[in-house]
């Protein structure tokens, strides 16, 4: 599909999505129901947004089989409209392509291996021992440590970290001030004083992850911190010594994970939760918004701590009694006692 | 107001404040009421520190006319004492003047413009198709990606990362360490393996806005994540894409807001408060710290959730009830029925 | 004890260690309880993984005396096994040694010093008036800005910035990303709009700190902000203008103190927690993860806020009563009126 456009036949028979419309309608851009125009592609998948639909500009929109006959364009028939969206969309991405080599800038150890396929951006610095795959890209301004390695096809778009040990499968992508392989926080008081307990493990990260800006991630003290395949972090996640991620898991912004927990494979963390260290969470399990998770969870489903936003001279009538509530709890223990 | 140090009167008459006390005190420093010693200029803004006001020994004191009685020594009065030691506090500030030109050590892309004003620091980046305008400064370490625009007059410190289709406005400042336009976290899942949602719009901040160290503002998915003028956030914060920040709203260190968020003008959001998706905030809305908004608020005003700091002991006998919480009130509803 | 193993007599008789077993046990790496093979030394010091202890592999283990009965393989008895096993350990520790001298791609303004065997890495920045002492380290990618002062032995391992009048006392270690000395966060509101109050003061780390990766510490208004000896701040930590932390205190990962608070020696502050501004935590206060403390701490011991971590339907059922708090508590104290 060479050129700058698409008809939406073109679309719907790529993608074998069921079209309703004028076949021939041309598709050259991506745009939100709201702000859509001629020629632009969009989609219907958040409930929250469906009152837009009625008004939209879009050329189609691409949503489910309800919600078919409320649009008032040609539209693309998806079980799972963002799904189907995310991967029309990407007809669209014009991203700047990377040299493969070496930009002149950059600084290589002679110790280090670098596939002839890869590209390494201006001002990077790959270090002792490292190893650079086929097809991938070290951003401008990255750091790559001593004896780390990046697997075939993954990327640092720009100013990420590699401290040491850390290594990359296949397709990992790292946003820029995203840090792996820094020391693990392992301190022991020893006569009054701190003493620095040596982290000899690395950071292990599966193929297909995606880590955001920001976002640390330590290595282990002995064994390795690992990440399953397909994990998907966001900006600003904190993840300590020899945690392990299953696979499929994603974590929204600002999550922190203790050393040493386990978390199971397709969980969804939400943003600013924190998992305390050495819990292990099972399978599938969903944590709302900075919610506290204390111990380990069996069984899954959706847990949640913290307390309602509420009108702040409300939220503290109410927060001073929960100061009271154990006693408040024996007194209706009492008066129960005497009505029963 | 040349040489190294002022007169009172100087300053009085240079910034409208009424003197009380000798006009001639000679001004050539800063320093708090604690610690000031001869020659420098403290204030008086915040009612906690108004006992270190009898032992100063500040050459003179900025602060409200009703603590000039109380004051020892020669005193500026101002209605607003923080705003107005801002102003003076400016003419003490000694930073190094940043050379115009692009350092040697700096790599640009030939297809990037630099205006002949601006300064391109040692060690910089500055990609394809990027514009740097008159005046701007970018620092030791800074990268700025693709199509990036950095308007008049603006500066990144050092360190700081422009990643894609991030366009800044006039006098805006980006403090080490903040990634803005990186991609938005989107996500879709497709036969059980996360599928990426290419991220194709960009990040817009107007006229004087400052981005703290470490804070991440995520580009859009399609329209742009957009800060208005004058939006002022401290360090780690973490703000996805598609997220509008209305003028002169300021948020405290680790905030986060979710995708798709519309925050209004003049709202003040404390350290470490959370912000879902999805939601809107009218102007003038106060976050208390820590505290998380699961729905949009529209009427003016302070909100917060949480709990309060408690010896560990007490709290957990009170926070076990909160686990029955539901019950206890329900046995109160029972037995007030019965009283009733 | 050179050579690649060592005799656990060897190892006992250099660390002052009772040993039990085989003294001619040779030893050449670290491992974990669970996956240490032939060769390896391992230990014991949280009870949690006590079970692991009857079917290690170890080649010897690190315990507290009470274990060593229950302990397969020979062992070295300590008191406090974490602390013996950290110095142990670091005979293990093969980090790549750092050259003294100036990389050639490193930029090192005229005005700056450079002690003869300090070490300045690839494409690392020295600013105006920098020091950096003897034995010291810049890793690849790092800033040192005006008047920054790097004290002996001390090193940034990557990608690190200080930023303006920070000095680093010795030994003090730096991980990436880590920025100190930004702005702090000061604003006034003047006539509708935000002016930036001028931040002159420095930041002071005393000797054998450790700044997390992506820590921030930003610079104080007109005095210091300071670290005393021996503070050890985990990743992504948020430190505000003018703080102050006493000698030998300890922070988990995602921390926030706000402005001008003052904390204590040997407090231990767990993950996520928040501290406000303008307030004074006593020696030894220990905070749990993600609690808000909101007012000065004058008590020695623990102190935590929020609620227990529950399944979601159980939560939103408890959390909705909570914003019914004072009304319950005002029922029950009808009702007790009624019944006394």
């Amino acid at each position: 599909m060479p050129g700058p456009g698409r008809s939406l036949a073109d679309l719907a028979a790529h993608f074998g999505l069921e079209l309703r419309g004028d076949p021939t309608t041309r598709i050259d851009g991506i745009g939100t129901l709201e702000r859509a125009g001629p020629g632009q592609l969009s989609f219907l998948a958040n409930p929250l947004y469906r009152q837009q639909l009625s008004g939209t500009r879009a050329a189609a929109v691409v949503l489910r089989e309800a919600d078919a006959d409320a649009c008032p364009v040609p539209c693309l028939l998806a079980a799972e409209p963002y799904a189907a969206f995310a991967k029309l969309a990407a007809l669209f991405d014009t991203a700047t392509a990377r040299p493969a080599g070496v930009h002149p800038s950059a600084v290589v150890d002679p110790s280090a291996t670098v596939a002839a396929s890869a590209g390494i951006g201006p001002l990077a610095w790959i270090g002792p021992r490292a190893r650079i795959g086929e097809g991938a890209w070290i951003g401008p301004g990255c750091t790559v440590g001593e004896d780390c390695e990046v697997g075939e096809g993954s990327e640092l778009i720009a100013r990420a970290s590699l401290v040491t040990r850390v290594r990359l499968g296949k397709r990992v992508r790292v946003h820029p001030g995203a840090v792996l392989g820094a020391d693990g926080f392992g301190l022991a008081m020893d006569a009054g004083r701190w003493i620095k307990v040596p982290q000899l493990g690395g950071v292990l990260v599966g193929d297909d992850c995606e880590i955001g800006a920001n976002t640390c991630i330590d290595r282990g003290a002995i064994d390795d911190t690992v990440l399953e395949d397909d994990v998907r972090l966001d900006n600003q996640i904190q993840v300590g010594h020899n945690v392990r991620i299953g696979a499929h898991t994603a974590m929204a912004g600002c999550v922190a994970v203790a050393g040493s927990t386990r978390i199971g494979r397709y969980c969804l963390i939400g943003g600013g939760a924190g998992l305390v260290g050495h819990i292990e969470l099972c399978d599938r399990v969903m944590v709302t918004a900075m919610s506290l998770v204390t111990h380990s969870i069996s069984e899954p489903g959706e847990y949640s701590s913290g307390t309602p936003i509420q009108r702040n001279r409300d939220w503290r009538r109410n927060a001073a009694r929960f100061k009271q509530l154990d006693r408040l709890a024996r007194k209706i223990a009492g008066l129960s006692t005497t009505e029963d």
